[in-house]
C-alpha cells in the first residue's frame, strides 16, 4: 500500500532546523498521480453533518479532488444545507435530513456516504448508510466502543459495501514516507516513539459530552498519537498504561478527561509514550527514536503539511515531501481503492483496533493498572 | 533561590525556530555575578573518581570557576592521578587512593569532596567523606536505593557537613528561567510535561552493571526527565506508571533495562510522560504545555546550553539566556551556598526524592500497576 506512493516521493533535504516552508504544491494539482489508466470518473460523496470539519475542511477540499465530488448533503438544518448546496452548486434535490436519510439509497449520484457526525452517532449512521447500499467513509474515532465498531463492520459486510475510516494522516506523504523508513529500518530498529497532541478547548462543544464524544482528548486528538505508534510499529500493543486528569472545578470536564498520558508496549519490546490534552496549548508532535538516529515531526498531525527533521550522527536535516490537501487526498484515495477494487488502507478493522486500545487506556487509567492484551 | 538569579537574566527573543547559537559568554567570565560582598575565597574540591565525566567535564571546568578550585584527586590508579595532577598543577601530595581516602580529613586545602564514582559507590564514599568532616557534593543519581540515600543524609547530618547532589540543570540559567515561568504561571497553569532523554550506549561500561549503576537509562538519563517534571511542577508525584524493555538478545542489557517509558501524576492533576533509552538515538528534549502556550527545549539536558522556544498564540519565539559551563556553575553555586551559609538548592533530600520515585517506577514496570505514594 505504501510502496507505489512513496517511490514517487520527492526527498529534498536541507540543513538545519529552520522552519522553511517547502515550495511544493498539491500532488493532485500538479498531476503527479495521473496515470494513463486512471479512471476518469469521480465518485459522488454524500456529506453527513455540516459542522466545522465539513464546512472548513471537507467541502472546500472537493475542488482539489480528482476522484471525488460532492453529491449530497445531509443535515438537520435545512437552511444551512441550502446555503452550502448553493455555495457548492449542488442541486437542492440532493439535500437530505436525518429523517429521510434512507432516501440516499435511491440517489444514484451518491457512491459514498461520509459520516462527519459526532462520534456517538457514527455507528447508527454507518449502519443506516450501509443499508442504503452505499460505501461508507467515517470520521475517526470510528465509534465510542468496540461493540459499535463491530456492528459497523458487520453492517457493511452484510450490505456488501466497503467501509473506510478517515485517518487522513495514513494517506499523507510525510506519514507514508515515515512508515516506509520504519519498515525498511533505515536508521535501524525503531525502539521508542513519543507523541503529543492537544489543544485548549472552548466550551459549548459536543466534544466534551461523553455520550456524543465517547471520551475527551484521547478520542479526538490523542488517537493520532496512538494510531501513529501502531502504524509506525506495524503492530498492535501488547500492554498499555495510562493516567488521566479530570479536574472537578472546570465545567468543561464534567463528563470527560481534561488530559491523559499513556504508554504502549509492542511485541518486539518497542515502547511509546504519549500525551493528549484539552486544557493546555499542546500542538502536535511525533518523535521516532531509532537505533541509529531519530526523526522529529512538528506539527505532526495538523491539517497543513507536517514539518519533518531527520537526525543522524548529530546532524539534523529537514526532509520535504509533497504537501497535499489531506481531505481531498483521503477522499481521492478511498475513491481509487473503491474504483480499482483495492484493499482499503484504513478499513473498519483499523478503526476498531484504535477503539480497542483506547477502551483499554481508559480502563488502565481508572483502575491504576496496566492492561495486557491476550 | 530562583529570584535573584533570574531577575538578571538577559531575555533575547527572536522569531522562528532557527537553531541560531546565542552569542553569549559565560556569566562568570563576564563578571555578571560579581558582587561587592562576594567572598574572594575559592573552596577546594577533592574529585573522587577520574572517569570520563571528571576528565572531560569537571576537571576542565575549574578554570572557569570563581568559587571553586581543584584541591585533591582520589583514584585507584596512581599513574592516572599523577597525569591529571600534573595537567592541572596539583601537587602530588594531594593525590589519594581509595585505601587512604580517610587522609582527606587532614588535608586542609579540601573543603568539599565531590563523589564522581559509579552510582553504587555513592553511599559508601559519601559516608566516608562526611566522616572526614568535609562537605560532600555527589553526582546524580544520589544512590541506588532510598535506604542508601537516607544513610548519606544521616551521615552528613551527624558530621555537621552539607550535602549537595549534582543536578547541574537546576543551577543552569535556562532551567531556572523555566522554573520561574512555571511558578509565575506566565502562560497559565502547567498541565502537561513531556520529556525524553536517551542515547545508544556502547558496551564495556559500568552503566549497564546493575550493582554499580542501580538500573539502566532511567538512573542515568531518565532521571533528568523526572527531576525536570518535579522542579517544574514544584511538587512530588502522587502516582506513577511505567513500562520497560529489556531485550534478552542484547548482552548490553543482561542486567538493566534498555528503555523505559513512564508517566507521573501531580497533586494538582498535572501529568507528565517521559521516555529514556540506552538503545536508540534519542537526545534530550522537554516540552511544557501550559494553558496558554507551550515551551520547548532541545537539547534540554545536554552539557551545552539548552535551546529554548516559547510559543504563544501560534507564534514560536526563541528565548536566549546566558550560556554557562554547567559544571563550573554548579560547583560555584554549591561553594557560595556553603560560604554564605545558604540553603543548598539540591540537597540530599532532593536526590532521595528522585530515587524514591525511580524505585517506584521500577516496581510499577515490574508489577504492571500504578504505584501511589501515601
Amino acid at each position: 500500500m505504501i510502496g507505489s506512493r512513496t517511490s514517487r516521493r520527492r526527498f529534498i533535504v536541507g540543513s538545519g532546523a529552520a522552519l522553511a516552508t517547502a515550495a511544493v504544491g498539491s500532488v493532485f494539482s500538479q498531476g503527479a498521480w495521473a496515470r494513463a489508466d486512471d479512471p476518469p470518473k469521480k465518485l459522488g460523496f454524500a456529506i453527513v453533518g455540516i459542522g466545522r470539519l465539513s464546512i472548513n475542511q471537507i467541502l472546500p477540499a472537493f475542488e482539489r479532488c480528482k476522484h471525488a465530488k460532492l453529491a449530497a448533503l445531509v443535515s438537520g438544518d435545512a437552511d444551512k444545507a441550502k446555503k452550502f448546496a448553493s455555495q457548492y452548486n449542488l442541486d437542492e434535490k440532493h439535500i437530505y435530513s436525518y429523517a429521510n436519510f434512507e432516501n440516499l439509497a435511491h440517489d444514484d449520484s451518491v457512491d459514498v456516504i461520509y459520516i462527519v457526525l459526532p462520534n456517538g452517532l457514527h455507528a447508527e449512521y454507518t449502519v443506516r448508510a450501509a443499508k442504503c447500499g452505499k460505501h461508507v467513509f467515517c470520521e475517526k474515532p470510528m465509534a465510542n466502543t468496540v461493540d459499535e465498531c463491530k456492528q459497523m463492520i458487520d453492517a457493511c459486510n452484510a450490505a456488501k459495501v466497503k467501509l473506510g475510516i478517515g485517518y487522513r494522516m495514513q494517506y499523507e506523504p510525510y506519514t507514508q514516507a515515515l512508515v516506509e523508513m520504519c519498515r525498511k529500518q533505515v536508521q535501524g530498529k525503531t525502539r521508542l516513539i513519543s507523541a503529543d497532541h492537544g489543544f485548549n478547548i472552548g466550551g459549548g462543544t459536543w466534544r466534551t459530552n461523553a455520550k456524543l464524544a465517547g471520551g475527551g482528548p484521547l478520542m479526538d486528538v490523542g488517537i493520532y498519537c496512538l494510531n501513529a505508534a501502531r502504524y509506525l510499529m506495524g503492530a498492535e500493543p501488547v500492554e498499555v498504561t495510562a493516567q488521566m486528569d479530570q479536574p472537578r472545578d472546570d465545567p468543561r470536564f464534567n463528563e470527560v478527561e481534561a488530559s491523559m498520558v499513556f504508554t504502549l508496549k509492542f511485541p518486539n519490546g518497542a515502547l511509546a509514550c504519549c500525551s493528549t490534552t484539552y486544557d493546555s496549548a499542546g500542538g502536535s508532535r511525533l518523535r521516532i527514536m531509532n537505533e541509529g538516529g531519530d526523526i522529529f515531526l512538528e506539527p505532526a498531525f495538523s491539517y497543513g503539511a507536517p514539518k519533518m527533521w531527520i537526525r543522524e550522527r548529530g546532524q539534523m536535516k529537514q526532509a520535504v515531501y509533497p504537501a497535499v490537501d489531506q481531505f481531498a487526498n483521503e477522499m481521492d484515495e478511498f475513491s481509487r481503492e473503491l474504483m480499482e477494487n483495492k484493499p482499503i488502507l484504513t478499513p473498519g478493522e483499523e478503526g476498531l483496533a484504535d477503539v480497542r486500545v483506547m477502551q483499554a487506556l481508559y480502563a488502565a487509567a481508572r483502575e491504576g493498572k496496566a492492561v495486557k492484551f491476550a
